[in-house]
């Protein structure tokens, strides 16, 4: 394409590689960078470039981090009688934005999914075990509901119940603020099957 | 968040100044350039920083160029005698994109709008007249269909016809591709009144 400069080329063709995002947006995306102003655009750029460079897994937890041990694996006021397994650190985002936790994290790095070629040994599970001290009284297994996630829970629970630690899961029931329209059937049904009682 | 490097939230900041980016998405694209090859990622952010150092205004047309004058007016092979005013570059790619427009462009910088305080002297119309030479045989004025698009192009029809210069616009009617269905009553009616012969 003759009309657009080779430097807004490449940038379309950066941003295009993004998820989500395809040549339409990509193009968008570039046009704005064009007219922005220049320290925001250059920002966007040190901060790629600075992520790259400084962000590393955390020796403990394997959560993402500036420093090892991370932030949460260094912190006194945590529960270390807790861990929670998590399938990747963006879910330790969402949980912690809930305050509702204060224990420590495991990030697995996936969900065991043969089909994917993804077994045992390509997640942390090794390293799991290697944590499970007889301080920790408790395993919260805060996997994704798929089946991926799911087989993963059955797994690990199979390999952690012989330590005599309380293996639990996140609860499954009907998302809060929706409408019961909008629940999906096996959702439904899980949500009869373990009803609370008020 | 404790949960999240700095750099990452930094990162995070950073992406959600682009358009119809969210923190959701940002997050996400965060993420993502977290787990990207770190070749691809510092290739986007040297892409980022070449196009706010080497992109320019073309000093003829304004269209954005590496090059001054951009590769469009250098080329010999335009037809000189007849450009085609846009709004923005990006209109100057979608126009490309058809290959059906051999003349040249002039980017204006955007429309006349009295209520966001663009009045004509923000716009590049007097570089637009000054490049109406005797060569110049017909304005196409290629603005977008919207109320200040049409007012802009009145205005301008108004100033470039004493000039004795051919001055068109694009067809209005339903687009291609499409059903009548799909199509708004405005685009309907228009293209009744315009209708072709057979």
């Amino acid at each position: 394409m003759k009309a657009l400069p080779e430097a807004l080329q490449q940038l379309i063709q950066a941003f295009s590689r993004l998820p989500g995002i395809g040549k339409k947006t990509a193009t968008r995306l570039a046009f704005h960078v064009l007219k922005m102003d220049k320290e925001q655009a250059m920002e966007l750029a040190r901060a790629i470039q600075h992520v790259k460079t400084n962000i590393r897994f955390c020796s403990i937890c394997y959560n993402i981090t500036e420093t090892d041990p991370c932030p949460i694996c260094r912190d006194p006021l945590r529960d270390k009688s807790t861990i929670c397994v998590v399938e990747s650190s963006e879910d330790i985002l969402l949980i912690e934005r809930t305050n509702e936790y204060k224990g420590l994290y495991h990030v697995l790095g996936g969900a065991l999914s043969p089909l994917d070629g993804i077994g045992p040994e390509d997640l942390r599970i090794k390293e799991l075990l290697n944590r499970l001290t007889p301080e920790v009284k408790e395993v919260i297994l805060a996997l994704n509901p798929s089946t991926e996630g799911e087989a993963t829970a059955i797994y690990l629970a199979r390999l952690i119940k012989p330590l005599n630690i309380k293996i639990t899961r996140l609860a499954r029931g009907v998302p809060l603020g929706s409408s019961l329209e909008f629940v999906d059937e096996l959702t439904l049904s899980r949500a009869i099957q373990s009803r609370d009682e008020l």
